[in-house]
Parts: structure tokens; sequence; C-alpha cells
């Protein structure tokens, strides 16, 4: 008898049909003679009519009252489920995320989850019923509920199987697993059967959308075996693991695409030590990220610095270096936001020098500028114009595999 | 300082204009220097429409996760007028039943509140917020979420008026407060100045809509002062306390009509001891509620026994007779579900023996059949035929109120 987590997104329950497909699910893993714990995230647009509705009536209300009323979306969803798996016929009992023991910090609207109290949890899995939990929220220690924020279902999922020591973590989601592109922009894009921890982190921060990344760092903290798989079309999915075999891997395990990023360029900044940290502790202590930095060769008399944040942060990232123009000595600040940043992630690529090089040719062919290159261990990105994006996702993701197939 | 309870029914927050005037009249009662603590239902048609959504996935889903989901709709409409509040800018915090100590016994549904443990409100109170807290819901021994049934909201603002010791306990609906009739029905209706516990219990059970009976029930147990108002017109509403002062009153004080009714009667019964217990402890074992009971007086050898009972129990309870028909030994079962309970209550009636009269006398002028008559100290019910109920109503309303203006 092993023990499963299944988290289901919003999508697969968006409505009384999808809530008894997902019941079905979870009914046919307990009669195979399993023990399951579900958790759910609010039906469909629930949350996002929530947030309009609250909008309505105070566009700044406070993050204690918004998790209030958000709160209320999983315990609808987690609630019709159990009606569900009742009609099927098998013992379920719903539980709420202070129910299922949730505590987090008190951070509303995105709180972190400081520890699960299993008791309740074990109690009901003991009288061999099917447990469903309300992903995205916990309580905090003034006794008032929390949310996780976006996404945060399936860091939901990854904690319970984490504490109860789950034998796999399934998340259920609209899609039938990790592809080395999307899909929907590269046709040929291939499903994997595995991957790692570190580049499916990688994929699910460069915003492949799969995966919440919060919940694939914890994943990996704990050794979580984790499935993404589909909902809807029953295939296998991909494992998110610690360690990938299989010898015929290609170096790269995706190619993936982030719009939602802005570049900010100072140019004419005095060569020397103790700019660069003036310039991030100034971002970091006002909460701006900063993700990719690049910062020129220095001159005899000056040097250049560019970085890139989130589109949101764009112009309050501006403000703040202007408002500090004269401490931090530059000429110039450059922005733009019509960028966009195109990364291939793989643990092979380690081993494997010529894949950014593999990159840069296949861009270069297409004609594509490369404005920024950033890499690490398991990845390389480059900043292109926006509108060149899907165009620069196509043809490395060409290159990458048909170099695979040219291997067979 | 005055500590007011002040309960919103499920109209007076319907919408989001509708939660910003309720905000305004809590956070006017706060502004003249009073505590406030606010009991809201679920907004509009929510419960409904959450009972609909459960019913298509499971029509016999259980009490537990029924309740799991119905808790929800007052968790939205409180955090949504807590965020109303805030926008006004008076401190405040919305809380669930089980956050505001509500503890109820397991009956999921229906459940009876046992006791509210008021450490966080008084806590809330103390750090002069204005309180926000889910009416319908507690928290059951088994740390699960039950719901108090339909109109429960009433019950839960006077339990919190009582243990909180409050002033006064408001409940805001969308009449004006108690009439002397149905004021759709009877133009000539008056509103009351003040009603007594007893008459208020005796009109809620009658089908007046204006106050759950349950919270009548308690209000008088523990003498909290209530008053029934408009949350739209804001006139002074009806009182309703203990004894009701004024040499001027009508000896009724109101008329009332419940069309929710089925009269079973049972004919050629034994004239002998212990038929009608026999009968009525088979109906109260299997939960249906009678209202009047009629016996004929025994001729030598048989008797007749008809009584009423609500509308869906009628078919239950004609088959458990049925089914006892031997042992309880009748000749004929019949029954009739066109028929209306029609009502006059007033204290003044113990000491005005002619009150039961004047509505004979009403009724008869009028030509409207009685078919059965009941009657107690503060109250005189007759049965009419349920197209005639209306007109009984106007004909018995115009009979005391034409007395009563006779009298000045």
């Amino acid at each position: 008898m092993a023990l499963i987590v299944q988290k289901f997104g919003g999508s697969s329950v968006a409505d009384a049909a999808k809530i008894r497909n997902v019941a079905r699910i979870i009914t046919d893993t307990y009669k195979r003679g399993d023990q399951v714990v579900a958790v759910l995230s609010a039906q469909g647009d629930t949350t996002d009519d929530l947030i309009e509705k609250a909008a309505e009536i105070n566009p700044r209300a406070s993050g204690r009252e918004m998790d209030m009323l958000l709160s209320t979306g999983e315990q609808i969803s987690c609630a019709l489920c159990a009606m569900a798996i009742e009609a099927i016929g098998c013992p379920v009992v719903s539980l709420t995320g202070w129910q299922a023991g949730f505590r987090t910090d008190s951070g509303y609207g995105n709180a972190r989850i400081k520890r699960v109290k299993t008791e309740r949890l074990q109690e009901e899995l003991d009288k061999n019923r099917i447990v469903i939990v309300t992903g995205f929220q916990g309580l905090n220690r003034y006794d008032d509920i929390t949310t996780l924020g976006r996404g945060g279902s399936d860091t939901s999922a990854v904690a319970l199987a984490a504490v109860l020591h789950a034998d796999l973590c399934q998340i259920y989601t609209d899609v039938d697993g990790v592809y080395t592109a999307d899909p929907r922009l590269v046709p040929d894009a291939v499903k994997l059967d595995e991957i790692t921890y570190d580049e499916m982190l990688e994929l699910a921060t460069l915003g492949a959308q799969v995966l919440h990344n919060r919940s694939v760092e914890m994943a990996k903290r704990y050794n979580v075996n984790l499935e993404v798989l589909s909902s809807f079309s029953g295939h296998r999915g991909t494992k998110v693991k610690e360690v990938v075999k299989g010898m015929e891997r290609s170096h790269i395990s995706g190619v993936a695409k982030d719009k939602n990023i802005a570049r900010l360029a100072l140019t004419g900044l005095e060569n020397t030590p103790g700019v660069a940290f003036k310039i991030f502790s100034l971002l970091a202590k006002n909460k701006v990220n900063v993700d990719i930095i690049l910062q020129s060769i220095g001159r005899s008399e000056s040097k250049d610095i560019s970085f890139t944040v989130a589109k949101g942060d764009m112009d309050r990232a501006r403000q703040l270096l202007e408002e500090n123009r004269e401490q931090l000595g530059f000429d110039h600040i450059d922005v733009s936001d019509s960028l966009a940043k195109v990364s291939i992630v793989g643990a092979g690529m380690i081993n494997n020098p010529g894949v950014a090089a593999a990159m840069f040719e296949a861009l270069y062919n297409a004609g594509i500028n490369i404005q920024m290159i950033s890499t690490s261990e398991i990845k390389v990105s480059v900043l292109v114009d926006a509108d060149e994006a899907e165009r620069a996702v196509k043809v490395i993701h060409a290159r990458f595999y048909d170099e695979l197939a040219e291997q067979h």
C-alpha cells in the first residue's frame, strides 16, 4: 500500500463534470489499494472573480481580509469533490487548510508554510478515508487564515507529501507533462519522461508555468517524488526527481521563454569598487528582484551595468535609481520592456561545452540578435527582441532536437 | 458606551452597493462611540446557488460536506463587508464561526449552539475594532464546520448578544419592522413599535418570516433586547422585549397566515385510552412534527382524530400510519394539503375573551368556512381553504383595526 498525494489545479475542477472526473481519478487510485490525499485549487476563475469582487468594494483591502475571502474558493471545490466521491461510494472527508494542520507565517497573500501538524490527517487516513485538502492556504499564529500566493496549491501538495512521507506526489494539470518547449508554439516539442529538480526549477522560473517553483524547491529539499500529468488524457506524465537516468537524453531538457522582463542599463558609472554593491543593495532594500546582471569590461574612466527586472518593477526601479543618481554617479539610464528572455535548460550541459555555442549559432542563422547573455551550470539565457521570442524558441528547439534525431 | 450586535440578512448584503450601505450603518454606530459586533448572512441567493451546485454533483451529499460548502457564503460576505469598513477608515476584523468561538452539537445542517467562547471576540473588541462575524455556523467537537439551519444567522446574533451581554441586538432586514399583517397583503397593516417575545414567537412560528423562531426563543431565555428594522429605510423598527407597555395597544398584535400545512384525519378509531398516544409517539419517533391536533368527542364505539403537519411531511405521515393501521386500528385516512392556517396573536387576548369570537364573526360575515380551530393563551388559529387564506387575513385585520379605530 502506497501513500499518494494528488494535486488538481483550477482547470481540472472547473465544473461539475470535471469534478466528477477528478473524483474518478482519486477513487481509481484508492480502489487499487493506495491511500490518497488530494489537494485541490479553487474552481476555474473563482479566485479571479473574488479578487474582482473585492476590488469593486475596496481596491486597497487588507491582506488579512483578502485571504479570508480567497480561501473560500478551495473550500468550495474540496466540498464538491468530496460529495462526488461520496456519490461513487468511497469514504472521504474534506479538510480546510487549518483543519489539515497547515501553519504559516503571517505574510498574508504570500505566506510561507512553517509546519504541518499531521494529527488530523493521520487520523483520517487511519480510518481508511480519502482525504481532500484545500490547497493554497493555512493558519498563522493569530489563528487567522493566510494564503500562499498564486500557484501555492502545488506547494501545499508537496508539503503534504513531505510531512506524510508519501511515495509519490502527482500534480494533475491541463497539460500532459513537461515538454521540451511550449507545444502550442513548437508542434515538434517532445514530452519528457523524466527531468531533474534543478532543470524543472530553471524551467519553472523561466515561465514554463507547469509547476510553481516554490513547490519544486520544496520537493528537492525533502526529496519528494513528483509527477506532472494531465487530469484529462490518462497518459503517463513527467517524473521530477533528483537524478535522471538514461543515456539517450538530449543535452537540454527544454526551451522556455519569458516576456515578463524589462532591462535597465546604467552608463557612465565611475570605474571604482562598490558601484555594483550600491546599486543592487538599493534595489534589494526596496524589494525589487533583479534577474540577469551584466557589467561591461571597465575602461579606464567609466563602466556600464545592465540588468533585468520584472516588467511591473521597471518604473519603480528607474525612479529609485534617478532619486539616487548623485550617490550612484551615472550619466544615463536606458530602459526597455520590449525584450524577452529565451532559455535552454539541461543538466547535461555541464559536460557539453558546445551547447551554448549551438544555441547562439541557431539564433545567428535565423538572424536574431542577442542583446544579453547569462549562463549557469544548467542554463543558458539570452535576451532578444520580444517580437522575435517565439521564432527564437522554434529555431533553438529545432537545432537541439534535430541534433538528437541525427544521433540516433 | 454601549455594546450593540447588528445582524444583516442576505438581501441586505446582496451586492457591492448594499455591502457599502451596511458598512455605513455599522460605522455610523461605531462613530457614535458604541462597540459593534455585526453578524452577516451570505449574499442574496449564494446559499441557494451552492445547494444547487451540490445537487448537480450529489443529491444525497453528506451533511458534513454540505456544511463545509455552505459555510463559505458567510465568509465571503463578511470579508467583503470588512473591506468596505476598511475603505471608510474604521478598524475592523472579520471572524468565521469557529474564530468567533461558536461551538455546536454535531447536527450538520441544523446544529444547535452549545456555547460561545468569547476570548477572541473580547480581544478584538478590546483593541477597539468593529468585529464582523459569519452567521449561521460553528464548529462541532470533531473540529468540523456545522451550520445552524436556514435563518440561523438570527440565532447567531442573539447568541452573541447574550454571551457578550450586549445592550441591544438589532436585526436588520428588508422590512421596516413587525406589522399587524403582511403589508403586501393588507395595505392598512400597522407597524408595531413594540411586541413581546411570546407574541413574536407565535408570529415567527406562524410564518410571518421576520425573525427565525429559534432566535426569539433564545432572546426570551437570555432576556436579549431585540429590535427588528430595515437596513434601507432608516426608520425606527419594532422592539421585541419581555413586557410591553402602553394602554392603547390593540388586543392583537398581528394576523398571520401559513400555507405550508397539510391535514390528516383518521376516522373510526377505537374509543379506548392510549389511541392518541400510539399515533403521536409513532410520528414523533419518525421526526414528523405535528402542529394542531383535534379529537372529536368520543361516541360509544369510535372516535376521530385530525392533525396538521408541514406539507413536506404529509406523504410520510400517511405512509407511517398506513403501515401501522392494524396496530392503531382506524377505518380510514383522509388527507388534504389545500388548506391554510390563519392566526391572530396578542398578549392582550388573555383578558379579553371576546377576541376569538370577533375573529370567528369576521370570517362568518365573509362567508369563509372554518375547518379546524386551535387556541392558546395568546393565539387563535383557524384552518380555512387555502384559496380563502388571503381574504381571511384581510377581513380579520379589518375587524380588529376598525375596532381599534372605533375605540379612539
